[in-house]
């Protein structure tokens, strides 16, 4: 049995009187039919003034944060109560008005958003008298179209709308479908959105290409990507340019796979027209088939290929321009930075590395549908394990405030960087780093969450440094103008077991971190949440002229009066209590009463999870 | 390994500067060399008034409860990400002042407390020259002893008291020790306390009387109760006294076990001198071998004795007095209501239930040691399953006070009652219920969090009226004035999967059901947490003298207008959007600018619970 729970999304202000200035206030004559907003009258906190600036327009008293949550609060409750069952669905009712802000609209994205209940009466006539929705109704559909909601239109023969019948509401709602961007980036060859059809909101295992060797369809997969090796060919090609006129400079391919950097190095070197030789490593003896094979009918002399591991391989010279692709979705989590480790030793000290740097970024991230999936194995190995995931059913918690007190950072935050070259290892004699302490990462993150939502899990990306101004990047804000319609990369999923309840204008502090040891590497995160809150004025303390304080005598010890009288004989019979502090004046430092605030905004903490993946027991990448 | 963290506890106020009324500011020459309280800059959140009056003598500034829950917010964190791992332990460091508010200190009873840091320099010296405590850190002390810590006193050797010597210190401790009331009540034979010894946070599943036949042994252990079979004797005897002159009181004994309540209403008629008959019900064999003997040795022709479960059994006449002895530590919890359903068949319609009623109450709860002890399974079943517990390392979270918005009940409250006999049921032609649905109960409450602590568990108590004010309580504030040293019940605890951080001030709501179907019957609960706080003040909302409000059309639709005038053809052409709200004057009820709260106090949820044991999928009672 399937159950979908019908809510209305509205905004609340529309069923609140208007604000006059006069005394007179009657009382409504009649309420309209609709559901009351639990809890409203409870919750009532500050409100986001920015975002609700373009709904005070009118004197109509604007709704309260907790009164616009009140709907998805309402839900938020049935469905933990239910624990997230998979047969509870939701049916949003736009009867109501939507409300205006799009930080209240974007949540319903990361619920079970089944169907969508549309009333003939919430179309409005057009100039011709045929039923269309309002503007904000009208974004809001094709928005959402992505999830395919089933739309159920309600009274469509009833004749509301002067013109076009039953079949109007119909077209109309195939019309909004059809220009939805969504749906139509995904129907674009060559998008991402194109590309992933299928793979949204599906976990995969990250892979290990180092302790794994790869299958020749996921290289195939790879090899697809238009835009990836472009960005390499040009990184390379602006290399080349920068490198000093040279007889012969020295490219070397660490991880080669089927040859895509070695053809695209050998382009960069025809554009530049440089004298280059490429060397091309690869450990994986399928794909270093396919490499002989090419160097034999594409390649010929202008190719060196060499068989093994980079961290043991040695060269007969050393090299100017190292290029790898050894990235995955959270930069580092495939290793690239051990491996490059073992490839330094090929590298000039006035080498290049492409990449030359790569950083890790995370967001808090709500999502219904993967908090399922990452339960269903209902063990802690999958619900604390990181994976490989197209978001579609999510929604990033963050926003960009600084929030009250100004201490969050962005919406989407930089957790680390590796870079490359480095030069602050200590070496062996063969120039390998004697231990991969060096790789250790930490980072502490704090996010303003300005609407309610619940945590599931933290969304992961990379963004690299190729060379100079080229780079590849899937962070959301930044990806369109690094490396739009890459496809190579979605992002990753760091799932939290439990859900974390957090409410409007909460803060929540992420602590991650990136460990090692001599055989694996692995990530631990963990979360706590703030809520701000203004203080109630402090009593007022009425101030002496006396300097009192604490008194510390010549053992440290506070209080012990240096010496007592005689008294009675038992050693356990109490000492006289002195009134705390002591009222003897003492040379202590003193501050004035004007100093201490009367009324400011204070952290509290209200939440926080447990370790997760604590010494990689539910997952690490093997070195 | 066992790793211990000693932790200072103390009170921060101490290291704040007194204040005085000129404005000479001097930094100070030097600061005692002791932990750093994280977060107390940032943690700044209002303090409990009444609590902290009593340390409010001087003009030294009051510690902010923040900056008083330093310390365990740090242990809290700690053993959080430590997964409140069993080696994992806590060495109190008592060598500042400690904090004055009890509030603040029980917290730490409910921490796997494993040693006492005690340098001598804490120490004061009494009249006489020896080392003694002040008498706070006594009290601290004397009351931790029940846990057994081992106390470490540093430097005893070092000369800082004139008297005593090193065995002052720990005769002083000894003295300490052999004065703790809570020790000085374990060795007290008759004391719940000396009863319980080796029960102590020792996790026991309820009973399951009605579907198990319990064995000897169990019933021997209840016989030996001083108290309730007393105050069974004294209810049966008022119930007797009160009762109308008569040739013939039939009392019926339902459950009568190995006879306890059989004598003791035997021992009631003689007092009373009333002409009394008895009839002794039994289900379990083994018990009904028992009475067999004692009805030939001891009762003879006073008692009949019948053999069967009281739901189905049948007696030749209606009875006065229906005698039971059915309750759980949370009252219902063994089927008193269902069994006593089944009996109330017997009763005349005037006549008398003992016991009359029960009630359930509980309280939220902080313990360690039994979040350890229910998470040890591994296994949702062991993490959602009530268990009959002695308390001792526990900490209740909930104080007396109503909360700031006055919503909050008392420390301990009623969740539900049961009513013997009871009329409302609908009957089949035997006086059974038909259905078991008048049984089931729900409460919703309200419980104030003073200071901030990890909620574990849910304490569960009873209260029973046998008849008139005689009564059997294990409620923690009104046992000893109504049942003291009874020992037959311990409290309930009704466990949490995941811990839940409420912070200071919090309000915690806890929602419970009592379930059944016609086999069963289960509690599940729930809770919720919410934070109260000052909003800032409203910004001012410019009036006009317009009246506008919410539009709403014939069809039930907002701001669709009537009609349209004529304009392009397409059926998907917009329709012009009306500014919303509407400004057109309308006929809407109005309100006065001034009735909109400038600031003042709201509720902001912050974090929840999943529902525990639904469908009595991990608990159930057989009926």
């Amino acid at each position: 049995m399937q159950l979908s729970v019908r809510l209305p999304i509205y905004d609340p202000s529309i069923f609140k009187p208007p604000v006059v200035s006069s005394h007179t206030s009657t009382p409504r004559s009649s309420t309209p039919d609709l559901p009351s907003t639990p809890q409203s009258s409870r919750v009532r906190i500050t409100t986001n003034e920015s975002e609700l600036e373009g709904s005070n327009k009118s004197n109509t008293p604007k709704a309260s944060e907790g009164e616009l949550n009140a709907t998805w609060e309402m839900w938020d409750v049935i469905r933990s109560i239910c624990n997230y069952d998979q047969r509870l669905s939701l049916t949003l009712d736009l009867t109501p008005p939507l409300p205006s802000s799009a930080g209240v609209l974007k949540r319903w994205a990361a619920e079970p958003m089944h169907s969508i209940f549309l009333p003939a009466s919430t179309f409005i006539a057009n100039a011709k008298g045929y039923p269309v929705l309002p503007k904000g109704t009208q974004t809001f559909i094709r928005d959402i179209m992505k999830y395919r909601p089933t739309v159920i239109v309600e009274g469509a023969n009833k004749g509301v709308h002067s013109r076009g019948g039953e079949t109007a509401y119909l077209q109309y709602v195939r019309h909004l479908e059809k220009t939805s961007p969504a749906l139509q980036a995904m129907q674009q060859p060559g998008t991402v959105e194109n590309f992933a059809q299928g793979y949204h909101d599906y976990l995969q295992a990250p892979l290990q290409p180092l302790m794994d060797n790869l299958q020749s369809a996921t290289y195939h997969t790879f090899e697809q990507d238009p835009v990836k090796y472009r960005n390499y060919e040009e990184a390379i090609y602006q290399a080349l340019k920068d490198w000093p006129e040279s007889d012969r400079i020295v490219i070397c391919v660490a991880g080669a796979g089927r040859g895509p950097l070695v053809a695209r190095s050998l382009k960069a070197i025809g554009r530049s027209k440089r004298k280059a030789f490429v060397y091309a490593l690869e450990k994986n003896p399928n794909a270093y088939v396919t490499l002989q094979d090419r160097l034999q009918r594409e390649w010929g002399s202008k190719v060196d290929l060499r068989f093994g591991d980079m961290r043991a391989l040695e060269l007969p010279e050393k090299v100017d321009i190292l290029v790898s692709e050894l990235l995955g979705s959270f930069g580092d989590n495939e290793l690239s930075p051990e491996c490059l480790d073992g490839a330094m030793r090929f590298l000039k000290p006035e080498g290049i590395s492409i990449p030359s740097s790569y950083t890790a970024h995370i967001a808090p991230l709500s999502s219904s549908k993967l908090f399922q999936e990452t339960q269903a194995g209902r063990d802690v190995k999958t619900a604390e394990t990181p994976y490989v995931v197209m978001f579609q059913a999510v929604n990033i918690l963050s926003g960009n405030g600084g929030g009250l007190a100004g201490r969050c950072g962005p919406q989407v935050q930089e957790c680390w960087e590796f870079e490359h070259p480095r030069r602050d290892a200590a070496l062996d004699s063969q120039g390998l780093p004697l231990t991969n302490s060096h790789n250790t990462r930490s980072a502490k993150l704090t996010f303003h969450i300005p609407h309610a939502g619940v945590l599931h899990g933290l969304a992961g990306y990379f963004e690299a440094v190729l060379y100079g101004n080229v780079g590849l990047s899937i962070h959301p804000d930044r990806k369109d103008q690094i490396s739009k319609d890459m496809l190579s990369w979605f992002p990753i999923l760091f799932p939290f077991k439990e859900p974390l309840y957090l409410p409007s204008n909460s803060e929540l502090q992420v602590t991650m971190w990136r460990l090692t040891n001599k055989r694996r590497v692995w990530y631990e995160w963990y979360a706590e949440s703030f809520l701000p809150v203004w203080n109630a004025p402090l009593p007022e303390v009425k101030t002496k002229e006396s300097h009192i304080g604490p008194v510390v005598n010549r053992h440290g010890s506070w209080l012990a009066p240096a010496a007592t009288p005689v008294a009675p004989p038992s050693p356990v019979v109490d000492a006289i209590d002195l009134p705390f502090p002591s009222d003897r004046n003492v040379e202590t430092p003193t501050r004035s009463s004007e100093d201490w605030p009367k009324t400011d905004i204070g952290l509290v903490k209200i939440g926080q999870t447990s370790l997760h993946n604590p010494g990689g027991r539910s997952s690490w990448i093997g070195l």
